[in-house]
């Protein structure tokens, strides 16, 4: 049976992407790989909204972050951490790991955080960096990244984002917010398997680079930067993967990036409205277009549903993390997915529910999503 | 035209690797890939000779080099650096970076270092840990890994090695020699694109990471081993890559191991003994069977030769680095190689030198290495 993928990363691999990847390589050190690594930094550009440096590293999003952590901030520094889920608690670890001096906001799990707070936080607590989630994949949650970086725009202080489930699902404008860091990564709307991750930073982030003292290596930024005008990296990168990202910046720039947002913000619709439908009560008040989370009636368990899920369709999607462990799926819609896909995901989930004694009409989750996957075709968005 | 590799790293894809890579890829926090990571980890263990945990990093070697740095060594820890080429000097570089108190055994380029010097160092520096290299790609020198490590458990220091472009092309018996940590990477005789990098971990290497202030995170081993035995990682790995490992290491081992290693003996034999008919000077005087360097006439120019053997042939080999720039050639033999690659580097070679003036008797260069390469065959080592 195929594994039908409705993971928030890794998403599912369009085959003229994994066909991408299988072609004879370049070595890294040659003209040619060099134009590869320059024609892809210019369409990341595009998707990032911004005309700075965007930097690929060879490591999951989590090395990026640490990129960020250690050449952003100067040791000893103060700094506010959003820890909003699982992935804003991130933030709090490597700040602590690496000696800064974090004061971390926690916001509850399923909720995000009030900009006014943050502004608040950071006078207190006199951070000259904040580090947020942009949308928090333990929960489904999306954070007003445009207001809070007004907030960082006024109190002058660096603004640090995780936009791994967001950057090509959600409007990022990158240089236009002021953002000073937006890392993404490459198992996520950029429809590839993990390897890659990506960073911008603006003229502000830059000036903090030269002459922090913190020791780094294969994370150094100031080495990566020298470089990147080139098409060249330090280290050796992952040759296939970025091939695979130049086609995938392709596909998303033919759809048109402000295409696949409203793609993304009709699935991600179409999918609470389906489960909502089914009386499944949603974690997030303001809800990310990239995952849902959703609690499963206790009666039926979320790992049961999650099993049968898999067991009779194949299809994969995710669990709770820590707390919520057992109590919650995650249904991932960000990157190569489409109409049906929902349409299938509902329907199964429907059917399962009904099995296991939930209440539900035939046909509730479709007949509520309906009008909205409607839109879909209306804007005539196939992906 | 289709481009030939002949670089050390990274080194021809087969096809069988690439189409495993292709495969759609389960999601990470699976059983199913739980079962490819152990299953993988295993493979790996019997090419490295070990029953030692191997934990496998999204990074390139480089990264792996930091992690054992990080991780191994303590701040302030006095240690030895061995320098015989570009890649040794980033052990002292990595040291230096992370306060380490590192003395560097400089080797001149080309040389190998002698074991003797080393236990010298090493009581003199009171070191406590060696970092080296096994086979330096600057130089295509081989370090007599065995002897050292003599010395190594003789003075009870850790012994790290960089056996990125050894692994898989000389015998490592990290077990068996007491290598307390053995690095290595996907791009070289794994046959696969560059992205994952490897090391083992002896039982002392192991006793070093609890208590060892250093701050880390991504490259933070006490997480790494801690998940491992459950075919976990702590951050998302490279999954296709990943996938591609399993399919590579069978290879490997479907061949021999020892088979593989008298493979890479033989082609190495039959380029060094091609170039030498050519009259061509070799670097090293202790020979890598990964890579080969040689000088080239200074009225041909290496550069031009490099050059002229891609755009005629497709024939991509790496030049040299730093002071050796633009003087010598390196002609990678590593991974999927047999011996009709070896007769048309050396063939093409000879007819561009000829073309260039430089006086070699027509057929000279197989005449030589035929007899070598015969051997390929009557060891029935087609690989």
């Amino acid at each position: 049976m195929q594994t039908r993928l409705f993971t928030p990363g890794p998403t599912p691999v369009p085959a003229e992407l994994s066909l991408a990847m299988a072609h004879p390589m370049p070595h890294h050190r040659t003209p040619e790989f060099q134009a590869i690594m320059q024609r892809t930094t210019a369409l990341l550009q595009q998707i990032y909204r911004t005309d700075d440096p965007v930097i690929i590293l060879t490591s999951s999003g989590t090395g990026a972050m640490e990129a960020a952590v250690v050449n952003l901030t100067h040791p000893g520094e103060k700094a506010l951490a959003i820890d909003a889920g699982k992935f804003g608690e991130r933030w709090g670890n490597l700040l602590q790991t690496y000696g800064r001096d974090a004061r971390i906001l926690k916001v509850e799990w399923g909720g995000s955080p009030d900009p006014a707070q943050v502004k608040k936080e950071v006078q207190e607590h006199g951070a000259r960096a904040i580090f947020m989630t942009h949308s928090e994949t333990s929960t489904g949650a999306l954070a007003d990244l445009e207001s809070i970086a007004r907030v960082a725009r006024e109190l002058d202080v660096l603004l640090v984002v995780d936009a791994i489930t967001s950057l090509g699902a959600h409007k990022v404008e990158t240089k236009a917010w002021g953002l000073d860091c937006v890392i993404s990564g490459s198992q996520k709307a950029f429809m590839l398997p993990p390897g890659l991750a990506f960073l911008s930073l603006s003229e502000r982030a830059r000036a903090r680079l030269e002459g922090n003292p913190t020791p780094r290596f294969y994370f150094d930024l100031v080495k990566a930067l020298k470089l990147a005008p080139q098409g060249q990296s330090p280290w050796t990168p992952a040759i296939t993967l970025v091939m695979g990202l130049e086609a995938a910046c392709q596909r998303i720039l033919a759809e048109g990036l402000e295409k696949v947002w409203e793609r993304h913000q009709i699935l991600g619709e179409a999918t609470r409205t389906g489960l909502r439908a089914m009386g499944l009560q949603l974690l997030a008040a303001r809800p990310s277009n990239a995952v849902t989370a959703a609690y499963v009636p206790e009666d039926v368990g979320a790992d049961t549903l999650r099993n049968m899920l898999f067991e009779r369709y194949g299809i994969k999607i995710a669990g709770g993390q820590d707390q919520l462990k057992g109590k919650i799926i995650r249904v991932g819609h960000l990157g190569a997915y489409d109409a049906s896909d929902i349409t299938l995901f509902l329907t199964a989930t429907e059917a399962l529910l009904r099995k296991q004694g939930t209440p539900i009409r035939a046909g509730a989750a479709l007949g509520a999503a309906g009008p909205v996957l409607a839109r879909f075709f209306d804007t005539g968005g196939v992906s």
